[in-house]
């Protein structure tokens, strides 16, 4: 018995492998000809897969039932489920989707640069497709539509490899966008979803870079992790948002305090929420108390270090003690680690120390502070005087976003249409030789 | 025995990681300020390093004796041995590459992009260092002095990991960067050459993804696959150049012998030389004969498919009968590998299938033929009319090269210092909160 199952296990592998390597290999294919895909074409695809998504209504919330039972039935949070959940207003904003990127310039022909050289050779860096993009994400269904739709508009294949908690939803939302590239004429292989929850057919995935171009993991923090340690493919990513206010000894009070509690309050279950709180020692004595009063009057849990404790006792606004993890902590929750800094100098530090170089801000009216902190703090994104929430594709005018990167290397923050391109040369020569 | 000998390995393994998470975790700490380094102090002290390696020059070429001596015992083929030289007139080079390297504009703090927000934020788009930054390199000793200039110029701290035969000579290098960093009173963290041979550093180093942003090889395919396999950090590299020139059968005579010769003989041990050569079959009765004859003339030993075969056997070419590994082969040598294709769409595909993505051109006078293969030839550059033997960042204009690209993700093609950058998004505000 034991041998048949391993045997069985085994093939089963074999044949997750060999499916997943069919899949990437016709995406390289599909991936050549979306390359030169007229905009006007690719557009046309996009409202039609809109008006697929609107007339299908019914049979989406259908098949959604199905993952919702599931996931009761499986124990979910009543939080999962809601994210997991389609209805018709998230089919209406999956629509409105698809027209905002149909919208959106094409990326693709661009001339980025083009120099004339002494021997009169012609260069043009030209704004191409990167080919094929692997995106790995969880429950969401929606991510499908965003993602596909963003990238076949830059003109890239794309493999999709959902949770399977969505994977009936996932499964009729691919079938309406493989019928939709039919109907268009255009290689089915543009736009496939991983058609197996089988988690091998992840590790196979994450193997093939003769054939996929890119990764981008779309989810919680270990998943992230997972896709980055596993992957021989180049990855673009965050692992977390571990975002900083600092409010500077020549910050302007009631500014301070609009900052940090919108960062901290406004919306802490995302990635660009505050997470660590550093103040000046010199405006402990005010804006600790002040500000702590209004946090915790909006049921932030403050954990701070001793000195910070001390003055927020002093002034019986409630806090705890902090650990030196919780200032390295995602909370996406009400509560704050909050920390007395010396100097603009240890700021800075404390920046670059405990946040995850996603996006942090400074307070105050000092300039050269200001500049200091914005060109030391080694982060995707910098703010002066505003809150760390606008971190994102559509704030920062992309008018889309496929993820936020803080990575270094090919795109950082917010990543929209643009930065689902690479580039290359092409050289006009008239006989030039060596 | 066995035990203590194992003990003794795991020990040793040990230290050697320590000693490598010890120089990584000084490199980030350097990369902070370099980052903010003002260009004059950058140039001072490249200049200042140009004329420590010319005063300097009886030293390292002593230095340089003990690996040649090594080196000769070792067996090293006579090519290798030169490559490993340091002589009077590499001396003079690197102090030239370095005082060119001071001459270059500086890439950090240019505004790439900057726009304001409808709710008053600005937006700027700043062109800032990747961090840190490892070079992991095979024999010629000069890669040292270039590969730190080129880091520093750009900001970047810079880890140098040179192969074990160049080990004295990369040795006394370093310790002239590190008398010059101190002397211009900077961290001597900002350039650090790894001082030990163990195969295991190289191990611990591609591990370090906290501490280390970005993995540059350069070297054989053989050094270059063994990092991209095992590297948890970002690797920019191209493992080989399989080159292919396309004459179409709009190709003019004269201008396609001169491409096809010189991109195959001028220099045939680089990687922008031409190894794969594919003829219209409109024009296999007059253009094989021809170049053929013109490149066997020169020593060039041509394998052709069973079409070319008959051409160029009906005209007393000399040719050897090709097989299909022989397309995917980079020799680096007199050889080269014919093809007859039928159509431009099948130049396309041959080259897509045989080419590694490097440069590949057409000859052409149709127009047409030549977007059609500049646009859908998958390759980091594409040349219509000219040689492949101008992919370089020198004839590009880059006015230097840290290396050549064939990944999509990042930098494409020939890398400068700024492709050495990456950027961060600088945000003004008023008080803007969301």
């Amino acid at each position: 018995m034991t041998t048949s199952t391993t045997d069985s296990t085994a093939a089963e592998r074999q044949s997750t492998a060999a499916l997943i390597e069919g899949i990437a290999t016709a995406a390289r294919r599909a991936a050549l000809t979306l390359a030169t895909l007229p905009t006007d074409r690719k557009n046309a695809f996009l409202e039609s897969l809109a008006i697929a998504i609107e007339a299908r209504g019914e049979m989406l919330i259908a098949e959604n039932r199905n993952d919702l039972e599931a996931g009761a039935a499986a124990g979910l949070s009543n939080a999962l489920l809601d994210r997991l959940a389609i209805t018709p207003e998230r089919i209406s904003g999956m629509a409105q989707g698809l027209r905002e990127v149909a919208a959106l310039p094409d990326p693709v022909g661009e001339i980025i640069e083009k120099n004339e050289r002494p021997n009169g050779l012609r260069i043009e860096k030209v704004r191409v497709p990167i080919g094929v993009i692997g995106i790995i994400y969880e429950s969401r269904p929606n991510v499908t539509v965003d993602c596909a739709a963003l990238c076949f508009k830059s003109g890239n294949a794309s493999i999709l490899r959902g949770g399977k908690e969505s994977f009936h939803s996932n499964r009729a939302l691919a079938a309406l966008i493989t019928d939709t590239l039919q109907k268009h004429d255009l290689d089915t292989a543009a736009v496939q979803l991983v058609p197996t929850t089988d988690r091998s057919a992840l590790n196979t995935l994450l193997s093939l870079d003769e054939h996929i171009d890119c990764i981008i993991p779309r989810g919680g923090e270990g998943l992230i992790r997972f896709v980055a340690e596993n992957s021989r493919i180049p990855v673009i990513k965050h692992y977390k948002g571990v975002c900083c206010v600092y409010v500077d000894d020549e910050a302007d009070a009631a500014l301070a305090e609009k900052i940090v509690v919108n960062a901290k309050v406004q919306r802490p279950s995302v990635c660009n929420a505050a997470e660590n709180w550093f103040v000046h020692a010199d405006r402990a004595h005010d804006l600790l108390p002040a500000i702590g009063r209004a946090l915790t009057d909006q049921g932030v849990e403050l954990r701070a270090d001793k000195r910070a404790e001390a003055f927020l006792r002093k002034a019986n606004v409630p806090v705890k003690p902090a650990t030196e993890e919780d200032y390295h902590e995602e909370y996406l929750d009400l509560i704050l680690a909050v920390k007395v800094v010396d100097s603009i100098d240890d700021a800075v530090d404390a920046v670059n120390r405990y946040g995850s170089k996603h996006s942090d801000a400074i307070v105050t009216c000092n300039e050269a502070n200001a500049r200091k902190f914005m060109a030391e703090v080694d982060s995707a994104t910098v703010y002066w005087n505003a809150s760390t929430r606008f971190t994102d594709g559509y704030e920062f005018g992309l008018g889309a976003e496929i993820g936020i990167s803080t990575d270094k290397i090919h795109a950082r923050g917010p990543m929209g249409l643009r930065e689902l391109t690479t580039y290359k040369f092409q050289i006009y020569g008239s006989g030039q030789i060596k």
